[in-house]
């Protein structure tokens, strides 16, 4: 393969960077040569396409978001679109590309693959949510700003005898909520995977107010799961805590990324490329057990395996 | 004056520790004793009162919050409970009383001083929305906090062609709006001053798209201005950006102090311990063109002076 | 097992307060009885003995360094102070001991065991150096203070066309030197493994001030491998780039612990008690392949593989 | 005046963005051109000059370093170096020149100035050590810096009973050391105004080791004062606190500007392209008493008055 493409695609997570700089130097090193697609599928069908060379990949590394851009094409599903795109891909002389995204994004590239293209995927989003992979890219720097915003939240909590319910990202997935309530040390926590029950929230929080005597609670819960200011309003009304509900948004989706996240996003980057190398397609890169491995797209997507077991025993025990 | 005592009051505000300890040390130093009362005038009229020390000051200069608890007490203004007030300094000893806190802290002081008791306020708020200082306690770490939110949330902007609606705290006053319009860049500014109006601010935000290509945009609104999803909305449908919109919450009150607020509260807690020595009371820490100034409460309560016309200017022409 | 002992030994580490505060809950939650034994050894011969309970265990979590403090005592190889140290914990009726620090500190509960007490090591050091486990409590934190000073240094670095040879800590490990290289980006790495060539450090410098007409260039070394001021001066006079070094010295041991941090010493801390519970001893709480796995002291220290070589790998691609 | 140069000199200095981007948009705004010149005088003499638009100013205000570079020219002092100078900018057609630096960068401004060029100068420098101001650009963002590794230290030196001595930059001033040692709440400062004593060291870390009993202690010092090193040793041999000795050293230059720098970096651009509207040269902005000011930059220089006496009393209160 002489010549591949690389687009980032759906919502955007730190160390996305680190990945585009690893594909463009390992093509580089490799004497390949490596387009830049903009704003995601978008650009694929619009044509919006440009060389990448060494210093495109300098002083990208630290710095959160896709300097490629996206954005989200749900029209992309029809054939049409992708045909489209793989008459650009040829245009260009384009053979192989790289998706870093969600698994709407491996969707698309499974379509592009079936059309002739060698795709590889890059799991890249804050919410940890991508089947086949234990850990996506963007996820350590997400966890790391909700730990952050929640030290913020400590002082005041503290000052004023308050209960915070935190909400968190995540889209349909308990991975952030499980882990920043892990790491922040909340006292409860509600997320898709154990759900939501009002007694027993009142029944955990009473515990730490009346036994505990404690100063504070930390409530974490993931999206899409409650009423979080109707949840404040009962803390308030119900225990001693003076109850305050926010949602930290999009602040969890930027940021410089993690050593962690940038480490990640430089292993999938340089090993998407070597797939391509080696002339494979409808591949993903996936971390297991600390290793990279490359699965085919659809064993991944279909692994729906996820054993957090360990974890939420953990966290109910240092609770 | 033998024996003070210093609470805080109303919403905590980062830096308040500082002026604690300033107190504290002052007070020692000076050979006079220092009692804290804590969780505000809920612990006055409770007789929540403790003797500070030394160390009770060690360890406090960098954290957020106030190590004295804080709270709010609006029946604080009937004078049953603050007879209930007098007695209990009166039987702990206490002839000077410092607040550390917003208007709402200083009517309290004022009515204190009225029955005998000497009373200093220190404008504690991250509001800055104290009549007869330019700034307060607070306000830096709360514009320091928005200012690296919003750096979050360029990453993703920019990654995304967005426009991010940030409404920030201020309570009813557009102090950490204007401020951090200017300090983040935004390209729209809306608070209490300047108002809001939705033709200027879609067609500000016109300039920005069509004109200069942005990739992205900024509007930073005070709270209790506007509804900021049903701005979003517009945004999206009118413009080329993609219109989303974040309350930062209550992460504005907490955080480290910066290094302006440790200062400004080491000044103003030393100060107003100084005020009690020297006798006085009914007065207020204020500060001036970058000089502390002792006013009388009253005085400096009715100085409805404020004079951001130049700030304005700067937003304007830098935006 | 009815009572166990704790106590931090050797350099501090963020997250060893997320270990300490697993084990506390741990253990009590099992119904044990848990002391704290402050400094290190020295207090363990000393008997500076404390009980611990719910409360001790809250607020610590994002807190770096230790809360039992900690000490060297390189006296504690002798057979009469490892005497002195089990006659206190049976006086205090301690029955096992969970040991956190590097390897000094394993050889102490080494001894211990051999003297009929019951000894489980956790892994704590920012070095990442201990044989056995691939990872330490403390290195991701230590890693992300590293990125962040980088980050400072590149905005001055990029302004003066300058090459900082930044030196970062490791003790004789290379670790924390390659993975920062990585992270950061750095153009040339200089540790333990790979050893240090003027004429190499020069070539590779040469290239991107030559032929990629760099405005900055970053080399980063491992402590205890080379004089960074002589190769400053080196670089000033032989190269485009200015030359400054910097040590970055202990700001790498503190801050609050990363998210990773603050779960692997949540997950050693537990893990360590359960090993006691179930009457074990001479062992110690290793990382490997992303799993907990509990291995004998004495097999885990001689364990010295370590593949690193898809690190330097990863390392020559992207530079 | 048409058409003005602008130009960052000396070390670099967050805020000096904010000042450049302030000075771009206030010039379009106003219909004159403005020309960036890239790396200071040298730049200047070699002619290094490009026209700056709308768009050189967006993304910077958040960035430390300068977007034009700087360098240090000590040749520029001599006529002929001085000459070249002027006949680029009349090659050039442009008639006034903004310069941010320190008072080296003041110096060659004047230089200019009698030459004919209209010339205004900007203090940029973290030293905070230029006559006439009050403040200088950058100086809130080193403090700010030096808050933060202290924090970390702090973490370290609780756990093993330390003493940090810590060497901050100031170039021969001391109000880095001074401002920091308040804001981080040092036990012992040594600066240029209040000079080294051993004896009052000793004296002073004496009270806190003995009769205070604490844990750690914090000796902060402006550089070129002492060799820390050799006092770490002292403090072990002498004292209850193993001694450990940290220069900061580059990372205090660098980082995103505090809000502080944005605002004071802004105003003093959007004021320096004002003056040279105006038609007048040989001056410079000042802050004094929060205002800004511009004065002759003859006087201002030669004004050596500083009145910190307020801010030692302060520090001896507080420790």
């Amino acid at each position: 393969m002489r010549r591949i493409g690389i687009l980032t695609s759906g919502g955007d997570a730190p160390g996305m960077n680190a990945a585009i700089r690893a594909a463009i130097r390992t093509a580089l090193k490799n004497d390949m040569e490596i387009y830049g697609i903009y704003d995601g599928y978008k650009g694929l069908v619009d044509g919006d396409i440009h060389p990448l060379d060494y210093r495109d990949a300098s002083e990208i590394l630290t710095r959160g978001g896709t300097v490629l851009g996206s954005s989200r094409l749900p029209e992309f599903e029809q054939d049409v679109m992708q045909d489209l795109a793989v008459n650009q891909l040829k245009r260009w002389g384009i053979e192989g590309l790289i998706v870093i995204g969600g698994d709407g994004s491996y969707r698309g590239a499974q379509a592009l693959n079936r059309k002739g293209i060698k795709t590889v995927g890059i799991p890249g989003t804050i919410d940890n949510d991508i089947n086949g992979t234990q850990r996506t890219i963007g996820f350590s720097t997400a966890l790391n700003t909700i730990c952050e915003a929640v030290n913020k939240l400590r002082d005041t909590s503290y000052s004023h005898h308050r209960c915070f319910i935190v909400e968190v990202m995540g889209h349909h997935c308990g991975q952030l909520a499980l882990w920043s309530a892990i790491t922040c040390g909340a006292e409860v926590l509600i997320n898709q995977e154990i759900g939501y029950s009002e007694e027993r929230v009142m029944a955990q929080l009473a515990i730490h107010d009346h036994f505990r005597n404690k100063r504070h609670a930390l409530i974490i819960t993931a999206e899409n799961m409650i009423d979080i200011q109707a949840l404040a309003k009962k803390v308030s009304e119900e225990t001693n805590f003076s109850g305050r509900a926010i949602s930290l948004g999009h602040i969890q989706r930027g940021g410089s990324p993690t050593p962690e996240d940038r480490m990640l996003g430089s292993k999938m980057g340089k090993e998407a490329v070597e797939v391509l190398m080696r002339g494979e397609g409808a591949k993903c890169i996936c971390l297991i057990q600390d290793r990279i491995v490359v699965r085919d797209i659809d064993e991944a997507l279909a692994d729906t395996t996820r054993d957090d077991e360990e974890l939420y025993d953990l966290f109910n025990d240092l609770v």
